[in-house]
């Protein structure tokens, strides 16, 4: 089905859909095709439909059509997802969640939002923070990713090192599956043991196994005080000690980022100011806390785990707007490196924590021996490295074999090909680089288990099976 | 299957198993098959024969025989599980996993450790220990209780509160499927979204799905230090409140337990002596770090919480050998009950915290109604509270009505069956009141999809279907 036709949404289909959607809830209009078949990736697969539902028998009722039609049907959040994700390759139905966007429950006392998966998960955080509680999940898109797409994907973010992932906060949901059936999994409870872990499945299956309509989150306490570190090394090598010590030593850092010098290079170009002197990589840590005394003891520890490393300086930031301007370096990161080349290939490898450094220079000698630029920046702290290969071209095939050797590296390290951005799309092909072919074949039995007919986010995860083979 | 008589292990099949397994490897002795048909429950099914493999190799042969011929294998560690996990109930072959029980790697640098399923997970973890490192999951049985049982059944304990369940510390497995295929999920890497979950599908599927021969574990520094609170209250409602306002304080406790006023009754006189004055609910909380200094400050902050909800008495420990006297009434719980009546039901509900203090009087109303002794205690921090209906009789109607009430009770205010114990045979028959048909029908199918045969630890987790249901 991936690569057949758009499946034609016609006249009578539109009408069925329009009788419990409304006038407003379903558009065949091309510029919401258009629109609709975008993603971060920048690709565009234009779908037959968009449908904007407003409630989960909503949903149930679109996938039952769908089912009897075998029209694909993909979820959609705001479309901020990095792997295509989102994107409807084979035409169908895009099923846009932005209208189930309420927060419909912040419980204070056993600290849980239950939330639709349409919202803004900024907006989730935020109204959490002004009850005093903390969302920690906080993906680079967090103020337009919308809750679902992160609960898709299982967003990560800068806070990982200390608070885990989005899988770790999610207690229950509600899910409707391909054929329309509504089912509830987890519970409110914060431990169970009872039956399969069909929960943590749907977390992060990318949308292909059912759409979620409604999730209910732990919260924790948000912590008011923070003390955020800039160190500049002399040598990759340097910061990479640091990191280790820092993981290693009695603080746990709430963000430890690292930069490399090709990063610097763009962000200060970018920025238009020469906010940091030059320097082979740099370490942008936070630590955050209950009392503002015992956060600056903390970031004080952490600042001379970096000394001890040899950084060459150390500027420590408690005021707010001190802290801001800290951290817009990192937030321009992304923008920054298209001064180098007008497309980026950012691929988010994960590696054993010791294995950074070696990674590291890997990776760089990858591209050297591609004659591509490659600029490396991310969450030390989690061995999730940003690789971002840079090229003039949307399709470079230096760029495309430098990517799967960078894979290869990751997986021979004892890594994965991704830490938080997922499979989707693009990394689909390199997907046997990882698991073996057992593994990948389970899996293709639990997506056929939820999804016998392949309809709920066809052509996602799984390399395309080339003939003759299984 | 489930049901039928135990497959016959004859003197052929002996021999085939013999010949790899070696002499000492495979007995159908009778003092063995009633050794390894019981478990913690007390009850006993006796199998055909005991397989004692010491290598992946053998375990995927095992089971290649035993899928061939169709023979029910039970995973089995140490037999120490709360609901019957490594019973086997339709006879076949038990697997026993304690010669498996090498440490393979400890990783400091990266802090994981790899080990096989038969080693104590005490043993594990004071070995991680004596490298500064920290392996949280602490089941009260954790001195003897098997690896791949706590695997199995994702264990808990008392540091949850602070530290999660053992299933956020499984970075990878390897695992030999019913047919005998070995697989290896997850990887070294602390994050990853790479294809579906799969890893965490095996754990807490209670040995049901795969058997796991090699597991690698994420660890975190060893906090050396650690101060311990206990505080005597006039209610059950004061020390719930206690409960809710330490968790929505400043600092996590490492532990917080409460004990009723039975609890306390049974285990100062098992004790022997009057240690805690009688009172109606006891919180035993526990801070723990790397600094002494902040340690301290963060218990006092607890203290003085207890004392705000009206704590008659707040008693604090520093010195190990003070702590050690008020964990020793801690451990002492269980076996103290037995004071009361000699067969005790041991249900692990866990609730959403704030539903705490009526669950319990709700509990105590059913034990009441029923004219069963029912004494609670357990992991409050987490909602989970181990239910104990005492009995005179191995099997009580009004302790199976109470029982299933309390189950009701849990589900009806957002909790679970189980926190940490596992469904196993005990609970199973209960799953539905927590589930919905298509939810275990998906859990079923997840279970085919493994185990087509439905020769791995058959019998467990799923209700038997009466004639006339699906």
């Amino acid at each position: 089905m991936a690569n057949g036709p758009s499946p034609v949404i016609n006249k009578d289909l539109e009408g069925e859909f329009r009788s419990f959607l409304g006038l407003e809830g379903i558009s065949t209009d091309e510029l919401d095709l258009v629109t609709y078949g975008y993603d971060a990736t920048r690709k565009n697969f234009p779908p037959s439909a968009v449908v904007w539902p407003v409630e989960t028998a909503q949903i149930s009722r679109i996938l039952r059509i769908a089912s009897r039609e075998g029209i694909p049907v993909y979820p959609r959040g705001s479309g901020s997802g990095m792997t295509g994700g989102a994107l409807p390759v084979s035409g169908g139905i895009v099923l846009a969640l932005e209208r189930m966007n309420r927060i419909l429950d912040i419980d204070t006392e056993n600290r849980t939002v239950t939330a639709q998966p349409g919202i803004f998960l900024g907006d989730l955080k935020k109204a959490v923070q002004e009850k005093g509680l903390f969302y920690p999940p906080d993906p680079a898109s967090a103020k337009v990713a919308s809750l679902g797409g992160t609960l898709a994907e299982s967003s990560g973010g800068l806070n990982c090192v200390k608070y885990g992932t989005t899988k770790d906060y999610v207690l229950s949901v509600e899910a409707v599956l391909p054929d329309g059936e509504i089912i509830r999994l987890g519970s409110k409870s914060r431990k169970s043991v009872s039956g399969y872990n069909l929960l943590q499945l749907l977390i992060g299956s990318e949308g292909t196994l059912a759409v979620i309509t409604e999730a209910t989150l732990r919260l924790i306490p948000y912590p008011e005080h923070r003390c955020t570190l800039l160190s500049r090394f002399g040598s990759v090598k340097d910061a990479s000690r640091a990191v280790l010590d820092i993981l290693n030593g009695p603080v746990v850092p709430s963000a430890l980022e690292f930069m490399d010098r090709v990063s610097l290079e763009c962000v200060s170009a970018y920025m238009g100011q020469d906010r940091i002197p030059p320097c082979e990589a740099v370490l942008l840590v936070e630590a955050d806390g209950f009392e503002l005394d015992a956060v600056f003891r903390d970031a004080q520890v952490i600042g001379e785990i970096c000394r001890r490393n040899g950084a060459e300086t150390v500027r420590m930031a408690t005021e707010l707007q001190d802290r801001e301007s800290l951290w817009e370096i990192r937030r321009n990161l992304g923008p920054s490196m298209y001064q180098k080349a007008p497309f980026k290939f950012n691929e988010d490898i994960s590696v054993p924590i010791a294995e950074f450094p070696t990674v590291l220079q890997e990776v760089y000698r990858i591209g050297a021996k591609h004659g591509v630029i490659v600029i490396c920046f991310g969450h030390a702290g989690d061995g999730n490295i940003h690789v971002n290969f840079m090229s003039h071209t949307e399709s470079d095939p230096a760029v495309h074999r430098g990517i799967e050797e960078a894979f290869r590296l990751a997986v021979a390290r004892g890594g994965t090909l991704s830490g938080e951005h997922g499979i989707g799309i693009t990394k689909a092909e390199f997907l046997p680089l990882e698991w073996g072919g057992r593994e990948i074949e389970l899996m293709r039995s639990v997506k056929r288990l939820f999804d016998p007919q392949n309809i709920l986010n066809p052509g996602k995860i799984f390399p395309e099976k080339k003939p003759g083979t299984s």
